[in-house]
């Protein structure tokens, strides 16, 4: 018998206890041992709840009971979810995770603790929810040297392009309606601005690299300022608009970053819609693999912690490897990264943008009189900007990639 | 020092030791320990290959070897793969295979056998070449009820029912320039008439299954009837055609088949072009998610046998649970299974097709004339087989996957 604790009943954790109960003869059959839940942390009572007698308001009843060998940390945000972890760990206790701002934050500190007490720090669920992707990388990709990672790791953001896309709608109109369906919080910032997505890329990028990304080094811009007009002439290039966080490794360090993007209708991450979120892998001898799930959502991110609770009770008292070392991966300045530009100028400044961007095929739309687009050739940001400040007229900008 | 053997120096076993010297350093780095490729086994010599001097012809040199640990069956086929696998096992050395034909006939027996001398048999390469899917279903999706597999497992189909689609050519024509290309065999029929790809679901649905499935019971049928015409109306349709592995856990059974489906051209899978495969993994509480890649190449496959190496490396001495019993699945009868037929039909038995068929919408196209097409309703294969047999004109069938 494994018993286990869950920190936090709310969406993720209450899910946890339903996979389990739902799923536990297969999962026991896995485990080879039966599972029970022993305790549930919460300040909330849960009167009528079937583990109403489980839920405890202190935390200390779990973490100096000796009997609790497992536990899923499942209430998001730093503190006291980094405390409980360490001191759990530090116990002995495994501890599974959904919470990705811990993780991106204290990640190899974290791992190297659980190697030291010989158990396990495990965080399938932080990234890509119900898409398998950490352990993917940590135990399948063994034999690769994984190259480069694009992620569509943000279902909100996901969503709203999505609608944008196939309704004209714009922005405001569909963030307020995502928000009344439950796909985006009332505070949307973390997602819309591209910060959820990019602790998840700099997760992926620490894992490939081994070493540890500074997740405030990493270039972030969310989709506030995409527009319908934006997609109009994406659609007239075969194109749509994605918010990708991407990683790649060049010769003198990692170039991240997390950016919309204007991609071709025929890639396989352009069809990636709605809630859906993928990860694409290249790796130097696989070339390109990718990863397609639900990104969020109550059972499935419960669903990628339980597996971290199947793979904590098959090696009890076994820490498996997970190369993530403290010292720091080297960002390469995002000023160095390349790519072709989308842009939006208005009619008046084309003589001037002539000049700055040389000889460009244009785009005029019907709908959109007063001003035309056009794609640049490859540059640096840093080259991109140079000719930004030349040009007075530039309506907007969003990276291509091919 | 683990020492390791390669059975086998064709396009994957040559691979493997590819892979092994170009990302070396990471592969020992994630294995804790040096790795040295011991012994090569062919049948030829290899004058001036840097592995000359450790190819050897005779497989007991390796096989009484107590130093070589894990060993690469990369020679494909049942025997002498099959009797070597036996004993290196039994001589408690791992095993890792790219051989499919061996893994579905014998699987579970080799799995027990590896349990039972204290190491492993390890198969990622025989399902999906360089798409990780075996690891993902026996250690991440371990919280999850899997209820139905879909796979495009077999490239070489992939890439003819691609390149119909997109030319319009004909069956034998496009297998002509494949085979001229190297996608398919002088002798491709394992592929076209979907062998290949039938092995490769009965390896999945067994582990999803945990249990043996004969790959001899399930209904497989190729490719080679389907014409540019069956792409004409498709087309007009919205849909294309891919050949589907599908397993799906149903209350009395499975149900599993490998055969031509027409999917609408937004579902994920109808995407997966050219010599991509993909498997779509539906759980119980995850939904779908979908793994997809390269499905076969020297590199791409010999990067999931190396990937079974690490994972062999970092578990010496120490079986890993993979749920796979002799214990027969209940496979249900293929004319169980419901879906619904695309039908070509004669104009000349319009009025026999519309009294059996009942009222269907239809699908003229100008340049088929004498002949027209329609979507049935859903209904079991032995409801359809009856009303095939009703009507004398009817060209071709195809079923319907929404």
């Amino acid at each position: 018998m494994v018993k286990i604790a869950v920190l936090g009943y709310g969406t993720v954790g209450s899910g946890v206890v339903e996979v389990i109960e739902r799923n536990r003869m297969l999962i026991e059959k896995r485990v080879g041992k039966r599972l029970e839940v022993k305790y549930v942390l919460d300040i909330r009572d849960f009167p009528g709840d079937p583990y109403e007698d489980r839920i405890v308001h202190d935390a200390e009843r779990i973490l100096k009971d000796p009997e609790v060998e497992i536990i899923c940390e499942t209430m998001g945000g730093i503190e006291p979810a980094y405390t409980y972890s360490k001191r759990a760990l530090e116990a002995g206790k495994s501890v599974c995770t959904s919470n990705k701002e811990l993780v991106a934050a204290h990640g190899a500190e974290l791992i190297a603790l659980s190697e030291k007490h010989g158990c396990n720090y495990l965080f399938e669920a932080s990234v890509g929810g119900g898409i398998p992707i950490i352990r993917p990388l940590n135990c399948a990709l063994t034999a690769e040297r994984v190259v480069e990672i694009t992620g569509i790791l943000n279902g909100t953001t996901n969503y709203i392009l999505t609608r944008m896309e196939k309704d004209g709608a714009d922005f405001g109109t569909v963030l307020k309606e995502a928000q009344q369906k439950g796909y985006a919080e009332r505070n949307p910032e973390a997602d819309v601005e591209g910060y959820d997505a990019c602790r998840k890329i700099a997760i992926l990028t620490s894992l490939i690299a081994g070493r540890t990304v500074d997740f405030g080094e990493i270039h972030t811009e969310g989709i506030t300022g995409i527009t319908p007009e934006d997609f109009q002439y994406a659609r007239a290039m075969g194109r749509t608009i994605k918010l990708l966080a991407v990683s790649r490794e060049e010769e003198d360090g990692y170039l991240a970053s997390v950016t919309p993007c204007m991609l071709k209708k025929e890639v396989p991450l352009a069809l990636v819609n709605g809630v859906f979120n993928a990860v694409s892998v290249r790796g130097n001898t696989l070339g390109e693999s990718m990863f397609y799930g639900k990104g969020a959502g109550k059972l499935p991110t419960a669903s990628a912690v339980v597996s971290d609770v199947v793979d904590c009770a098959r090696h009890l008292g076994e820490h498996m490897v997970c190369i993530w070392e403290d010292e720091p991966v080297r960002l390469k300045p995002f000023e160095e990264g390349v790519s072709r530009f989308f842009v939006r100028m208005k009619e008046e400044s084309e003589a001037e943008a002539d000049a700055v961007f040389g000889p460009v095929a244009k785009i005029r739309l019907q709908e959109l009189s007063g001003e035309y687009g056009f794609l640049t050739e490859p540059m640096t940001e840093r080259e991109f900007a140079g000719k930004h400040r030349k040009v007075s007229g530039m309506i907007s900008r969003i990276r291509v990639r091919d």
